[in-house]
């Protein structure tokens, strides 16, 4: 998969990239990670990149002509499935689109900075918003970064166990369940007695039905959903 | 404020803290920022942190002795309001929750990795597992600074502009306005002329009014809440 994002902060996106996941993805050649700092694309003389907003609001906006001219440029050479705009009031990312995104080949994500992008770009350039949720953050390169890894640790050979993924949180609307490791005994903490029951059958059950109670108490809005779905 | 973030993968976080918004709240002193590698707190001689999950459950847990070592020692310094643990299947967070934890003064922050956490972890030091959206990382770390981004920014004196935040999207359960920046006309694309006319009454009234549009439009959900509160 092929991955471009466009920012005015590359560099804030330098350790999330450099370790872990991500880093093990883009060394096994399974994410193509590109990153565009809109300043090289800058008609200014101090490669300035915003301006003040129309009307007076507070906060600086992020202009079209850098931002239309490294989409375009980047346009010519691939064909890009999405292109993104991490934004507060954009869809809500959800495991169920993660998995979607994580089956084009192509994708460029725009983070926005300040206040924001100008609108003609979510009109004209934007094939989709995107939020990571109900909550404003100084600009969209964590978001974007955040976006990257759900979808990247979903790719074919990027966990090392492959297992892994299908067991996680929201795959099938619940929780996961709550996991334990040594030691068994910790100052008078005891793992419970079935997961060393050795009886894998009834560790499942006792896994599946965990996970329903906790959903239930955490997350009574996605028991719902899941109880719709199962019935 | 302070804030400690727990992680076996403190590298990660490098260059969040080191640009833009947080790197300022750190030079200005508002953020007081501490980064613990649960390696140093290792008992084991290869600062090994996890190990296999009970039951043969797929994937890796983080072990209590290191993160109870780590938070004890904290404990014994500073006072922390809360102890929170990301997890996907943790409260979420909302603009509210950010806009409260803000005017907390020491947040210690743990951050999951493979698996999760040992669940006595957190029945145990945890007082509070937040979620930043129903998605799965590879980690919390991404998570933990999406938390501290969206807190630190709303600390007095941290943006510039200080009436800059209150303008956000969600801070009245609408999303924010478009905005518009030179040039006023990009290949025929133009700013709504309202926003050139100077009358600053009417500006403020056609921001409203296309805040309320299109959080009707993008987040009908989060129009029904600010519906209610208005009636």
């Amino acid at each position: 998969m092929r991955v471009d994002i466009l920012t005015c902060l590359p560099k804030l996106l330098e350790s999330p990239f450099a370790h872990s996941i991500l880093k093990r993805a883009i060394d096994r050649n399974l994410l193509n990670l590109h990153i565009h700092d809109l300043r090289d694309y800058s008609l200014d003389k101090h490669k300035k990149v915003d301006d003040y907003a129309y009307g007076g609001a507070a906060g600086m906006v992020l202009a079209i002509p850098p931002i239309a001219s490294c989409i375009n440029q980047l346009k010519e050479k691939v064909a890009y499935q999405e292109i993104i705009y991490m934004a507060p009031d954009g869809e809500l990312l959800t495991q169920q689109l993660a998995n979607q995104l994580s089956m084009q080949e192509n994708l460029l994500i725009l983070c926005g900075h300040y206040k924001g992008v100008d609108e003609r770009v979510r009109q004209h350039f934007v094939t989709r918003a995107i939020s990571i949720g109900d909550y404003v953050l100084s600009g969209g390169e964590l978001a974007a970064a955040v976006l990257v890894d759900a979808i990247v640790r979903l790719l074919p050979g990027v966990l090392s166990d492959e297992t892994s993924a299908l067991t996680d949180s929201f795959q099938d609307n619940l929780v996961a369940p709550p996991v334990y490791t040594r030691p068994y005994n910790f100052q008078g903490m005891c793992v419970p007695d079935i997961l060393l029951s050795g009886n894998e059958k009834a560790i499942r059950e006792w896994e599946y039905q965990t996970a329903i109670e906790r959903t239930k108490q955490l997350r009574p809005e996605l028991y719902n959903k899941f109880n719709t779905d199962v019935e």
